[in-house]
Protein backbone atom coordinates (compact mmCIF):
# COMPACT_ATOMS: atom_id res chain seq x y z
CA UNK A 1 0.00 0.00 0.00
CA UNK A 2 0.93 3.27 -0.66
CA UNK A 3 3.21 5.25 2.18
CA UNK A 4 4.05 8.83 2.34
CA UNK A 5 7.55 9.19 3.29
CA UNK A 6 8.51 12.75 1.94
CA UNK A 7 6.08 15.38 2.02
CA UNK A 8 6.26 19.16 0.96
CA UNK A 9 4.63 21.83 1.69
CA UNK A 10 4.61 24.64 -0.64
CA UNK A 11 4.19 28.68 -0.53
CA UNK A 12 4.93 31.49 -3.06
CA UNK A 13 3.93 30.07 -6.42
CA UNK A 14 2.18 32.79 -6.48
CA UNK A 15 4.81 35.80 -5.44
CA UNK A 16 1.43 38.29 -4.00
CA UNK A 17 -0.02 35.42 -2.49
CA UNK A 18 1.49 36.40 0.92
CA UNK A 19 -0.79 33.55 3.06
CA UNK A 20 1.19 30.58 2.43
CA UNK A 21 4.70 32.70 2.35
CA UNK A 22 4.11 33.54 6.05
CA UNK A 23 2.76 30.59 6.80
CA UNK A 24 6.20 28.94 5.82
CA UNK A 25 8.35 31.68 7.62
CA UNK A 26 6.14 30.88 10.81
CA UNK A 27 6.76 26.39 10.50
CA UNK A 28 10.55 27.06 9.23
CA UNK A 29 10.69 28.07 12.96
CA UNK A 30 8.79 25.56 14.61
CA UNK A 31 9.46 22.29 11.93
CA UNK A 32 7.82 20.38 14.31
CA UNK A 33 4.15 21.47 13.82
CA UNK A 34 3.86 19.99 10.07
CA UNK A 35 6.30 17.39 10.94
CA UNK A 36 4.75 13.72 11.58
CA UNK A 37 6.06 10.38 13.19
CA UNK A 38 5.25 8.50 9.66
CA UNK A 39 6.84 11.63 7.46
CA UNK A 40 9.69 14.14 6.76
CA UNK A 41 8.07 17.66 5.62
CA UNK A 42 9.80 19.77 4.05
CA UNK A 43 9.23 23.81 3.07
CA UNK A 44 9.52 25.11 -0.48
CA UNK A 45 9.30 29.24 -1.07
CA UNK A 46 8.57 28.77 -4.23
CA UNK A 47 8.73 32.28 -6.29
CA UNK A 48 10.58 34.42 -4.41
CA UNK A 49 11.88 36.85 -6.51
CA UNK A 50 8.08 37.41 -8.27
CA UNK A 51 7.64 38.18 -4.41
CA UNK A 52 9.85 40.76 -4.09
CA UNK A 53 8.40 42.17 -6.76
CA UNK A 54 5.15 42.12 -5.49
CA UNK A 55 4.09 40.17 -8.17
CA UNK A 56 2.28 37.29 -9.15
CA UNK A 57 4.99 36.37 -11.32
CA UNK A 58 8.04 37.82 -13.30
CA UNK A 59 8.19 36.07 -16.91
CA UNK A 60 5.04 33.35 -16.65
CA UNK A 61 2.88 32.23 -14.15
CA UNK A 62 4.92 29.54 -12.31
CA UNK A 63 1.92 27.46 -11.88
CA UNK A 64 1.94 26.70 -15.34
CA UNK A 65 5.01 25.20 -16.09
CA UNK A 66 5.31 21.74 -14.96
CA UNK A 67 4.11 19.55 -17.77
CA UNK A 68 7.06 17.45 -18.74
CA UNK A 69 7.28 18.37 -22.30
CA UNK A 70 7.53 22.24 -20.35
CA UNK A 71 10.12 20.76 -17.96
CA UNK A 72 12.28 18.79 -20.41
CA UNK A 73 12.65 21.60 -22.95
CA UNK A 74 15.83 23.64 -22.95
CA UNK A 75 14.21 26.53 -24.96
CA UNK A 76 11.98 27.53 -22.40
CA UNK A 77 14.61 29.66 -20.17
CA UNK A 78 12.37 32.28 -18.69
CA UNK A 79 12.72 33.07 -14.77
CA UNK A 80 10.09 30.80 -14.21
CA UNK A 81 10.57 28.27 -16.83
CA UNK A 82 13.83 28.27 -15.02
CA UNK A 83 12.52 28.17 -11.66
CA UNK A 84 10.03 25.28 -12.49
CA UNK A 85 13.16 23.42 -13.68
CA UNK A 86 14.90 24.13 -10.62
CA UNK A 87 11.87 22.60 -8.37
CA UNK A 88 11.72 19.77 -10.63
CA UNK A 89 15.00 19.16 -9.53
CA UNK A 90 14.61 19.72 -5.73
CA UNK A 91 11.61 17.57 -5.29
CA UNK A 92 10.40 15.45 -8.02
CA UNK A 93 11.96 14.49 -11.21
CA UNK A 94 8.32 14.39 -12.19
CA UNK A 95 6.72 10.98 -12.86
CA UNK A 96 9.71 9.55 -10.45
CA UNK A 97 9.28 12.63 -7.92
CA UNK A 98 11.14 11.57 -4.52
CA UNK A 99 8.59 13.70 -2.63
CA UNK A 100 5.37 11.38 -2.37
CA UNK A 101 2.71 14.23 -1.35
CA UNK A 102 2.80 18.00 -2.67
CA UNK A 103 0.62 20.80 -0.79
CA UNK A 104 0.70 23.80 -2.61
CA UNK A 105 -0.64 27.20 -0.90
CA UNK A 106 -2.44 29.57 -2.59
CA UNK A 107 -4.93 32.60 -2.27
CA UNK A 108 -7.57 33.69 -4.34
CA UNK A 109 -9.07 37.36 -4.51
CA UNK A 110 -12.52 35.33 -5.22
CA UNK A 111 -15.28 34.30 -2.56
CA UNK A 112 -14.03 31.03 -2.56
CA UNK A 113 -13.96 29.81 1.17
CA UNK A 114 -11.69 27.45 1.75
CA UNK A 115 -11.22 24.87 -0.78
CA UNK A 116 -9.47 21.75 -1.44
CA UNK A 117 -8.02 21.15 -5.10
CA UNK A 118 -7.88 17.51 -6.30
CA UNK A 119 -5.82 17.19 -9.57
CA UNK A 120 -6.06 13.43 -10.10
CA UNK A 121 -8.80 10.67 -9.05
CA UNK A 122 -8.31 8.00 -6.69
CA UNK A 123 -8.48 6.38 -3.54
CA UNK A 124 -6.34 8.64 -1.69
CA UNK A 125 -7.77 11.89 -3.04
CA UNK A 126 -11.08 10.58 -2.20
CA UNK A 127 -10.35 9.47 1.04
CA UNK A 128 -8.38 12.97 1.87
CA UNK A 129 -10.65 14.93 0.76
CA UNK A 130 -13.67 12.99 2.68
CA UNK A 131 -11.67 13.53 5.44
CA UNK A 132 -10.52 17.06 5.27
CA UNK A 133 -14.47 17.57 4.95
CA UNK A 134 -15.41 15.96 8.20
CA UNK A 135 -13.04 17.82 10.25
CA UNK A 136 -14.03 21.16 8.24
CA UNK A 137 -17.20 21.03 6.66
CA UNK A 138 -16.99 24.48 5.07
CA UNK A 139 -14.14 22.55 2.78
CA UNK A 140 -15.53 23.02 -0.62
CA UNK A 141 -14.01 20.06 -3.11
CA UNK A 142 -12.98 20.80 -6.36
CA UNK A 143 -11.57 17.93 -9.09
CA UNK A 144 -9.75 19.83 -11.39
CA UNK A 145 -9.85 19.20 -14.98
CA UNK A 146 -9.61 14.79 -14.69
CA UNK A 147 -9.33 13.61 -18.38
CA UNK A 148 -5.90 15.68 -18.27
CA UNK A 149 -2.87 13.02 -17.38
CA UNK A 150 -0.12 13.57 -15.09
CA UNK A 151 1.81 13.93 -17.50
CA UNK A 152 0.60 16.56 -19.36
CA UNK A 153 -0.74 18.74 -16.15
CA UNK A 154 1.03 22.11 -16.12
CA UNK A 155 0.39 22.89 -12.04
CA UNK A 156 3.12 22.89 -9.70
CA UNK A 157 1.52 20.41 -7.02
CA UNK A 158 1.27 17.55 -9.78
CA UNK A 159 5.13 16.89 -9.45
CA UNK A 160 5.03 14.98 -6.55
CA UNK A 161 3.78 11.29 -6.51
CA UNK A 162 0.66 12.93 -4.97
CA UNK A 163 -0.43 16.75 -4.90
CA UNK A 164 -3.37 19.13 -4.08
CA UNK A 165 -3.91 22.95 -3.64
CA UNK A 166 -5.18 24.86 -0.80
CA UNK A 167 -7.19 27.64 -1.94
CA UNK A 168 -8.68 30.03 0.34
CA UNK A 169 -10.41 33.10 -0.22
CA UNK A 170 -11.42 35.74 -0.59
CA UNK A 171 -7.98 38.24 0.17
CA UNK A 172 -6.70 41.13 -2.17
CA UNK A 173 -3.23 40.33 -2.95
CA UNK A 174 -0.96 41.42 -0.94
CA UNK A 175 -2.44 41.27 2.15
CA UNK A 176 -2.57 38.69 5.10
CA UNK A 177 -6.08 38.51 6.47
CA UNK A 178 -6.11 36.53 9.97
CA UNK A 179 -8.85 34.69 8.64
CA UNK A 180 -7.62 33.23 5.65
CA UNK A 181 -4.53 32.74 7.05
CA UNK A 182 -6.11 30.70 9.92
CA UNK A 183 -8.32 28.53 7.44
CA UNK A 184 -4.99 27.53 5.36
CA UNK A 185 -3.18 26.43 8.68
CA UNK A 186 -6.28 24.39 9.52
CA UNK A 187 -6.73 22.56 6.25
CA UNK A 188 -2.79 22.34 6.12
CA UNK A 189 -2.67 20.61 9.25
CA UNK A 190 -5.79 18.36 8.66
CA UNK A 191 -3.77 17.09 5.50
CA UNK A 192 -0.71 16.38 7.42
CA UNK A 193 -2.99 14.13 9.89
CA UNK A 194 -4.71 12.85 7.16
CA UNK A 195 -1.12 11.17 5.58
CA UNK A 196 -0.25 10.64 9.22
CA UNK A 197 -2.85 8.18 9.90
CA UNK A 198 -3.46 7.06 6.05
CA UNK A 199 0.47 6.07 6.89
CA UNK A 200 -0.58 3.81 10.11
CA UNK A 201 -3.98 2.44 8.79
CA UNK A 202 -5.80 4.27 11.75
CA UNK A 203 -8.17 6.28 9.42
CA UNK A 204 -11.25 7.12 11.16
CA UNK A 205 -14.49 6.26 9.38
CA UNK A 206 -15.20 8.17 6.35
CA UNK A 207 -18.73 8.73 4.75
CA UNK A 208 -19.61 6.52 1.63
CA UNK A 209 -19.59 9.81 -0.47
CA UNK A 210 -19.45 13.45 -0.67
CA UNK A 211 -20.09 16.41 -2.59
CA UNK A 212 -17.83 18.10 -4.72
CA UNK A 213 -17.83 20.26 -7.56
CA UNK A 214 -15.92 19.36 -11.18
CA UNK A 215 -14.29 22.06 -13.35
CA UNK A 216 -15.99 22.17 -16.79
CA UNK A 217 -14.87 25.52 -18.28
CA UNK A 218 -13.97 29.51 -17.99
CA UNK A 219 -16.11 32.04 -19.38
CA UNK A 220 -14.11 35.39 -20.78
CA UNK A 221 -15.60 38.80 -19.93
CA UNK A 222 -17.58 40.36 -22.92
CA UNK A 223 -15.18 41.84 -25.20
CA UNK A 224 -14.94 44.27 -28.36
CA UNK A 225 -12.83 43.60 -31.63
CA UNK A 226 -10.41 45.36 -30.21
CA UNK A 227 -10.39 43.30 -26.86
CA UNK A 228 -11.39 45.70 -24.47
CA UNK A 229 -13.88 45.20 -22.07
CA UNK A 230 -17.54 45.75 -22.45
CA UNK A 231 -18.87 45.02 -19.06
CA UNK A 232 -17.88 43.41 -15.53
CA UNK A 233 -19.41 40.62 -13.44
CA UNK A 234 -22.83 41.30 -12.70
CA UNK A 235 -23.41 41.75 -8.90
CA UNK A 236 -25.88 38.65 -9.05
CA UNK A 237 -22.81 36.28 -9.52
CA UNK A 238 -20.02 38.57 -7.57
CA UNK A 239 -19.76 36.85 -4.61
CA UNK A 240 -21.70 33.94 -5.33
CA UNK A 241 -19.08 31.39 -5.79
CA UNK A 242 -20.60 27.69 -5.91
CA UNK A 243 -24.26 29.01 -5.46
CA UNK A 244 -26.02 27.80 -8.17
CA UNK A 245 -26.13 30.30 -11.59
CA UNK A 246 -29.50 29.29 -13.52
CA UNK A 247 -29.95 29.41 -17.65
CA UNK A 248 -31.00 33.37 -17.99
CA UNK A 249 -29.67 34.61 -14.94
CA UNK A 250 -27.39 37.62 -14.95
CA UNK A 251 -23.97 37.23 -15.70
CA UNK A 252 -22.38 40.64 -16.57
CA UNK A 253 -23.30 43.81 -16.30
CA UNK A 254 -21.99 46.16 -19.53
CA UNK A 255 -21.06 49.67 -19.12
CA UNK A 256 -23.40 50.81 -21.87
CA UNK A 257 -26.60 49.57 -19.16
CA UNK A 258 -27.02 46.55 -20.67
CA UNK A 259 -26.63 43.52 -18.57
CA UNK A 260 -25.95 39.92 -20.20
CA UNK A 261 -27.36 36.44 -19.05
CA UNK A 262 -26.34 33.16 -18.74
CA UNK A 263 -26.66 30.93 -21.68
CA UNK A 264 -25.61 27.70 -20.98
CA UNK A 265 -28.17 25.09 -20.80
CA UNK A 266 -28.22 23.71 -17.36
CA UNK A 267 -27.12 25.15 -13.73
CA UNK A 268 -23.90 25.64 -13.29
CA UNK A 269 -21.75 26.36 -10.22
CA UNK A 270 -19.24 29.30 -10.44
CA UNK A 271 -15.75 29.50 -8.97
CA UNK A 272 -12.62 32.01 -9.35
CA UNK A 273 -15.16 34.76 -9.91
CA UNK A 274 -13.45 37.84 -10.82
CA UNK A 275 -9.81 36.72 -9.56
CA UNK A 276 -7.60 39.40 -9.85
CA UNK A 277 -4.65 37.26 -11.77
CA UNK A 278 -7.00 37.52 -14.31
CA UNK A 279 -6.89 40.95 -14.88
CA UNK A 280 -4.62 40.53 -18.15
CA UNK A 281 -6.07 37.35 -19.95
CA UNK A 282 -9.98 39.05 -19.27
CA UNK A 283 -11.11 35.71 -17.66
CA UNK A 284 -14.59 35.87 -15.58
CA UNK A 285 -14.87 32.75 -13.91
CA UNK A 286 -15.05 29.65 -13.97
CA UNK A 287 -18.04 26.89 -13.86
CA UNK A 288 -18.46 23.51 -12.38
CA UNK A 289 -20.85 20.55 -12.62
CA UNK A 290 -21.82 19.12 -9.10
CA UNK A 291 -20.19 15.55 -9.03
CA UNK A 292 -20.45 12.75 -6.41
CA UNK A 293 -17.42 11.36 -4.81
CA UNK A 294 -17.26 8.08 -4.37
CA UNK A 295 -15.19 7.42 -1.20
CA UNK A 296 -16.20 3.62 -0.55
CA UNK A 297 -17.51 1.21 -3.01
CA UNK B 1 -18.18 84.42 -5.16
CA UNK B 2 -16.31 81.61 -6.36
CA UNK B 3 -17.23 80.14 -9.44
CA UNK B 4 -16.31 76.68 -11.34
CA UNK B 5 -15.22 77.22 -14.62
CA UNK B 6 -12.83 74.04 -14.73
CA UNK B 7 -13.55 70.67 -13.50
CA UNK B 8 -10.77 67.89 -13.94
CA UNK B 9 -11.76 64.08 -13.49
CA UNK B 10 -8.53 62.36 -12.74
CA UNK B 11 -8.48 58.30 -12.48
CA UNK B 12 -5.76 56.11 -12.49
CA UNK B 13 -3.40 58.12 -10.32
CA UNK B 14 -2.61 54.58 -9.01
CA UNK B 15 -1.97 51.98 -11.93
CA UNK B 16 -3.58 49.04 -10.41
CA UNK B 17 -7.00 50.77 -8.90
CA UNK B 18 -9.21 49.95 -12.39
CA UNK B 19 -12.53 51.39 -11.33
CA UNK B 20 -11.79 55.31 -12.11
CA UNK B 21 -9.35 53.93 -14.97
CA UNK B 22 -12.69 52.34 -16.56
CA UNK B 23 -14.70 54.97 -16.11
CA UNK B 24 -12.74 57.56 -18.02
CA UNK B 25 -12.78 55.67 -20.88
CA UNK B 26 -16.62 55.35 -20.41
CA UNK B 27 -16.78 59.18 -19.90
CA UNK B 28 -14.25 59.43 -22.86
CA UNK B 29 -16.57 58.35 -25.22
CA UNK B 30 -19.75 60.35 -23.73
CA UNK B 31 -18.02 63.48 -22.20
CA UNK B 32 -21.90 65.02 -21.82
CA UNK B 33 -22.54 62.56 -18.95
CA UNK B 34 -19.84 64.68 -16.98
CA UNK B 35 -20.47 67.91 -18.20
CA UNK B 36 -22.50 70.56 -16.89
CA UNK B 37 -23.75 73.86 -18.34
CA UNK B 38 -21.56 75.75 -16.10
CA UNK B 39 -18.70 74.12 -16.44
CA UNK B 40 -16.19 72.57 -18.72
CA UNK B 41 -14.96 69.16 -17.72
CA UNK B 42 -11.46 67.40 -18.87
CA UNK B 43 -10.55 63.88 -18.02
CA UNK B 44 -6.75 62.71 -16.82
CA UNK B 45 -5.27 59.49 -16.64
CA UNK B 46 -2.96 59.86 -14.84
CA UNK B 47 -0.55 56.77 -14.55
CA UNK B 48 -0.95 55.09 -17.54
CA UNK B 49 2.32 53.16 -17.28
CA UNK B 50 1.55 52.42 -13.67
CA UNK B 51 -1.56 50.31 -15.07
CA UNK B 52 0.57 49.15 -18.06
CA UNK B 53 2.67 47.39 -15.92
CA UNK B 54 -0.42 46.49 -13.19
CA UNK B 55 1.01 48.60 -10.28
CA UNK B 56 0.28 51.25 -7.90
CA UNK B 57 2.86 52.64 -9.34
CA UNK B 58 7.10 52.55 -11.10
CA UNK B 59 9.40 54.54 -9.11
CA UNK B 60 7.33 56.54 -5.98
CA UNK B 61 3.90 56.92 -5.26
CA UNK B 62 2.40 59.30 -7.71
CA UNK B 63 -0.18 60.59 -5.10
CA UNK B 64 2.85 61.93 -2.76
CA UNK B 65 4.76 63.83 -5.26
CA UNK B 66 1.99 67.30 -5.43
CA UNK B 67 4.04 69.79 -2.90
CA UNK B 68 4.80 72.97 -4.35
CA UNK B 69 8.73 72.11 -3.59
CA UNK B 70 8.82 68.80 -4.67
CA UNK B 71 6.98 70.17 -7.97
CA UNK B 72 10.04 72.57 -8.26
CA UNK B 73 12.71 70.04 -7.40
CA UNK B 74 14.98 69.37 -10.40
CA UNK B 75 16.51 66.91 -9.06
CA UNK B 76 13.46 64.51 -8.50
CA UNK B 77 13.23 62.47 -12.36
CA UNK B 78 11.66 59.39 -11.29
CA UNK B 79 8.42 58.73 -13.44
CA UNK B 80 5.99 59.90 -10.66
CA UNK B 81 8.22 62.66 -9.80
CA UNK B 82 8.21 63.68 -13.92
CA UNK B 83 4.65 62.71 -14.37
CA UNK B 84 3.69 64.96 -11.24
CA UNK B 85 5.15 68.26 -13.18
CA UNK B 86 3.69 67.00 -16.09
CA UNK B 87 0.38 67.38 -14.63
CA UNK B 88 1.39 70.12 -12.80
CA UNK B 89 1.45 71.89 -16.37
CA UNK B 90 -1.31 70.66 -17.49
CA UNK B 91 -3.81 71.18 -14.66
CA UNK B 92 -1.98 73.18 -12.39
CA UNK B 93 0.27 75.36 -11.74
CA UNK B 94 -0.65 74.76 -8.20
CA UNK B 95 -0.72 77.51 -6.23
CA UNK B 96 -2.49 79.57 -9.18
CA UNK B 97 -4.22 76.61 -10.89
CA UNK B 98 -5.87 76.84 -14.32
CA UNK B 99 -8.26 74.09 -12.62
CA UNK B 100 -10.58 74.91 -10.01
CA UNK B 101 -11.86 71.46 -8.84
CA UNK B 102 -10.13 68.41 -8.94
CA UNK B 103 -11.97 64.78 -8.41
CA UNK B 104 -9.41 62.08 -7.97
CA UNK B 105 -10.67 58.66 -8.40
CA UNK B 106 -9.22 55.61 -6.06
CA UNK B 107 -10.33 52.56 -4.79
CA UNK B 108 -9.20 50.57 -1.33
CA UNK B 109 -8.83 46.70 -0.40
CA UNK B 110 -10.25 47.78 2.76
CA UNK B 111 -14.29 47.80 3.74
CA UNK B 112 -14.12 51.97 3.80
CA UNK B 113 -17.36 51.85 1.58
CA UNK B 114 -18.06 55.30 -0.33
CA UNK B 115 -15.33 58.14 1.50
CA UNK B 116 -15.25 61.27 0.08
CA UNK B 117 -11.89 62.35 2.08
CA UNK B 118 -11.84 66.64 2.10
CA UNK B 119 -7.99 67.84 1.54
CA UNK B 120 -8.58 71.65 3.34
CA UNK B 121 -11.62 72.78 5.08
CA UNK B 122 -13.98 76.18 4.01
CA UNK B 123 -17.19 76.52 2.90
CA UNK B 124 -17.31 75.13 -0.30
CA UNK B 125 -15.98 71.78 1.04
CA UNK B 126 -18.42 71.66 4.17
CA UNK B 127 -21.48 72.40 1.75
CA UNK B 128 -20.18 70.07 -1.05
CA UNK B 129 -20.01 67.18 2.07
CA UNK B 130 -23.40 67.72 3.13
CA UNK B 131 -25.05 68.21 -0.19
CA UNK B 132 -22.98 64.70 -1.03
CA UNK B 133 -24.43 63.19 1.95
CA UNK B 134 -28.13 63.91 1.17
CA UNK B 135 -27.80 62.39 -2.14
CA UNK B 136 -26.07 59.46 -0.81
CA UNK B 137 -26.39 58.67 2.79
CA UNK B 138 -23.89 56.00 3.14
CA UNK B 139 -21.05 58.12 2.03
CA UNK B 140 -18.64 58.70 4.75
CA UNK B 141 -16.58 61.86 4.95
CA UNK B 142 -13.39 62.09 6.42
CA UNK B 143 -10.98 65.47 6.73
CA UNK B 144 -7.61 65.02 5.95
CA UNK B 145 -4.12 66.06 7.73
CA UNK B 146 -6.22 69.87 7.99
CA UNK B 147 -3.36 71.53 9.50
CA UNK B 148 -1.14 70.89 6.46
CA UNK B 149 -1.24 74.07 4.24
CA UNK B 150 -2.05 73.34 0.73
CA UNK B 151 1.58 74.47 -0.59
CA UNK B 152 2.88 71.21 1.60
CA UNK B 153 0.02 68.65 0.72
CA UNK B 154 1.43 66.16 -1.72
CA UNK B 155 -2.04 64.73 -3.07
CA UNK B 156 -2.52 64.96 -6.58
CA UNK B 157 -6.02 66.44 -5.46
CA UNK B 158 -4.23 69.45 -4.29
CA UNK B 159 -3.11 70.76 -7.06
CA UNK B 160 -6.35 72.57 -8.17
CA UNK B 161 -8.03 75.16 -6.47
CA UNK B 162 -9.97 72.86 -4.69
CA UNK B 163 -9.98 68.94 -4.89
CA UNK B 164 -11.57 66.19 -3.27
CA UNK B 165 -10.91 62.47 -3.33
CA UNK B 166 -13.72 59.45 -3.88
CA UNK B 167 -12.22 56.37 -2.24
CA UNK B 168 -14.31 52.99 -2.57
CA UNK B 169 -14.07 50.15 -1.38
CA UNK B 170 -13.48 47.23 -0.75
CA UNK B 171 -12.12 45.48 -3.69
CA UNK B 172 -8.97 44.45 -4.73
CA UNK B 173 -6.53 45.60 -6.75
CA UNK B 174 -6.85 44.89 -10.57
CA UNK B 175 -10.43 44.08 -10.01
CA UNK B 176 -13.40 45.83 -10.90
CA UNK B 177 -16.75 45.30 -8.94
CA UNK B 178 -19.94 46.48 -10.16
CA UNK B 179 -20.89 47.84 -6.53
CA UNK B 180 -17.60 49.93 -6.40
CA UNK B 181 -17.73 51.15 -10.09
CA UNK B 182 -21.35 51.93 -9.63
CA UNK B 183 -20.80 53.81 -6.44
CA UNK B 184 -17.83 55.39 -7.74
CA UNK B 185 -19.63 57.09 -10.57
CA UNK B 186 -22.77 58.01 -8.41
CA UNK B 187 -20.66 59.63 -5.80
CA UNK B 188 -18.70 61.85 -8.82
CA UNK B 189 -22.27 62.33 -10.50
CA UNK B 190 -23.53 64.16 -7.03
CA UNK B 191 -19.77 66.32 -6.95
CA UNK B 192 -20.61 67.70 -10.56
CA UNK B 193 -24.25 67.99 -9.56
CA UNK B 194 -23.16 70.17 -6.64
CA UNK B 195 -20.75 72.53 -8.45
CA UNK B 196 -23.31 72.88 -11.35
CA UNK B 197 -25.71 74.07 -8.61
CA UNK B 198 -23.31 76.37 -6.62
CA UNK B 199 -22.37 78.38 -9.68
CA UNK B 200 -26.30 78.71 -10.48
CA UNK B 201 -27.08 79.66 -6.58
CA UNK B 202 -29.13 77.01 -6.49
CA UNK B 203 -28.24 74.92 -3.89
CA UNK B 204 -31.25 72.82 -2.03
CA UNK B 205 -31.70 73.45 1.64
CA UNK B 206 -28.71 71.52 3.70
CA UNK B 207 -28.56 70.12 7.14
CA UNK B 208 -26.39 72.93 9.29
CA UNK B 209 -23.99 70.23 10.59
CA UNK B 210 -22.47 66.75 9.41
CA UNK B 211 -20.95 63.63 11.21
CA UNK B 212 -17.02 63.21 10.15
CA UNK B 213 -13.87 61.94 10.71
CA UNK B 214 -10.60 63.77 11.20
CA UNK B 215 -7.46 61.48 10.47
CA UNK B 216 -5.29 61.57 13.27
CA UNK B 217 -2.47 59.30 13.02
CA UNK B 218 -1.57 55.63 11.24
CA UNK B 219 -0.54 52.69 12.80
CA UNK B 220 1.98 50.03 12.15
CA UNK B 221 1.84 45.91 12.06
CA UNK B 222 4.10 44.75 15.06
CA UNK B 223 7.65 44.42 13.97
CA UNK B 224 10.44 42.28 15.07
CA UNK B 225 14.12 44.24 15.56
CA UNK B 226 14.58 43.10 11.66
CA UNK B 227 11.38 44.45 10.23
CA UNK B 228 9.73 41.63 9.67
CA UNK B 229 6.03 41.18 10.82
CA UNK B 230 5.30 39.08 13.90
CA UNK B 231 1.19 39.62 13.25
CA UNK B 232 -1.61 40.89 11.19
CA UNK B 233 -4.41 42.83 11.99
CA UNK B 234 -7.21 41.38 14.44
CA UNK B 235 -10.38 40.07 13.08
CA UNK B 236 -11.96 42.32 15.15
CA UNK B 237 -10.04 45.18 13.15
CA UNK B 238 -10.55 43.68 10.25
CA UNK B 239 -13.40 45.01 7.71
CA UNK B 240 -14.63 47.01 10.70
CA UNK B 241 -13.55 50.44 9.01
CA UNK B 242 -15.03 53.43 10.92
CA UNK B 243 -16.27 51.34 13.91
CA UNK B 244 -15.57 52.42 17.12
CA UNK B 245 -12.46 50.92 18.45
CA UNK B 246 -11.99 51.46 22.23
CA UNK B 247 -9.10 50.99 24.66
CA UNK B 248 -8.11 47.61 25.33
CA UNK B 249 -9.63 46.30 22.25
CA UNK B 250 -7.90 43.82 20.46
CA UNK B 251 -5.75 45.14 17.38
CA UNK B 252 -3.17 42.67 16.20
CA UNK B 253 -3.19 39.15 15.83
CA UNK B 254 0.51 37.47 16.23
CA UNK B 255 1.91 34.85 14.48
CA UNK B 256 2.72 33.16 17.92
CA UNK B 257 -1.01 32.83 19.02
CA UNK B 258 -0.91 36.06 21.19
CA UNK B 259 -3.08 39.06 20.74
CA UNK B 260 -1.87 42.61 21.34
CA UNK B 261 -4.49 45.02 22.19
CA UNK B 262 -5.42 48.94 21.42
CA UNK B 263 -2.85 51.03 23.94
CA UNK B 264 -4.70 54.53 23.21
CA UNK B 265 -6.80 56.29 25.83
CA UNK B 266 -9.71 57.15 23.86
CA UNK B 267 -12.46 55.23 21.81
CA UNK B 268 -10.70 56.20 18.15
CA UNK B 269 -11.99 55.09 14.43
CA UNK B 270 -10.12 53.01 11.95
CA UNK B 271 -9.74 53.35 8.66
CA UNK B 272 -7.80 51.98 5.21
CA UNK B 273 -7.82 49.16 7.75
CA UNK B 274 -5.32 46.22 5.86
CA UNK B 275 -4.99 47.89 2.42
CA UNK B 276 -2.76 46.09 0.08
CA UNK B 277 -0.77 49.08 -0.92
CA UNK B 278 0.77 49.37 2.57
CA UNK B 279 2.34 45.80 2.25
CA UNK B 280 6.04 47.53 1.67
CA UNK B 281 5.53 50.12 4.56
CA UNK B 282 3.55 47.50 6.99
CA UNK B 283 1.05 50.15 8.28
CA UNK B 284 -1.89 48.24 9.40
CA UNK B 285 -4.59 51.42 9.48
CA UNK B 286 -5.35 54.82 9.67
CA UNK B 287 -7.14 56.06 13.10
CA UNK B 288 -9.72 59.01 13.39
CA UNK B 289 -11.87 60.75 15.56
CA UNK B 290 -15.08 62.08 15.14
CA UNK B 291 -15.65 65.18 14.02
CA UNK B 292 -18.58 67.70 13.97
CA UNK B 293 -18.36 69.52 9.97
CA UNK B 294 -20.40 72.99 10.38
CA UNK B 295 -22.10 73.56 7.18
CA UNK B 296 -24.00 76.85 8.13
CA UNK B 297 -23.06 79.20 11.02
Amino acid sequence: MTQFKSVAIVGGTHGNEFTGIYLLKKWQQQIAEVSRPSFNTELVFANPRAHAENKRYCDQDLNRQFSEADLANPTLTGYEQSRAKAINQQLGPKGDARIDFIIDLHTTTSNMGATLLLLQQGEVYNKLAAYVQQQMPEVIVIRDDDHLAQADHRLLATLGKFGVIVEVGPVPQSVLRADVYQQSEQMTQHILDFLELWNKQQLPSLPSDIDAYRYTESLTLPLDDQGNRLGMVHPHVQDSDFNALEPGAPLFQCFDGTVMTYQGESIVYPGFVNEAAYYDNNLALSLHEKVTIKVSE
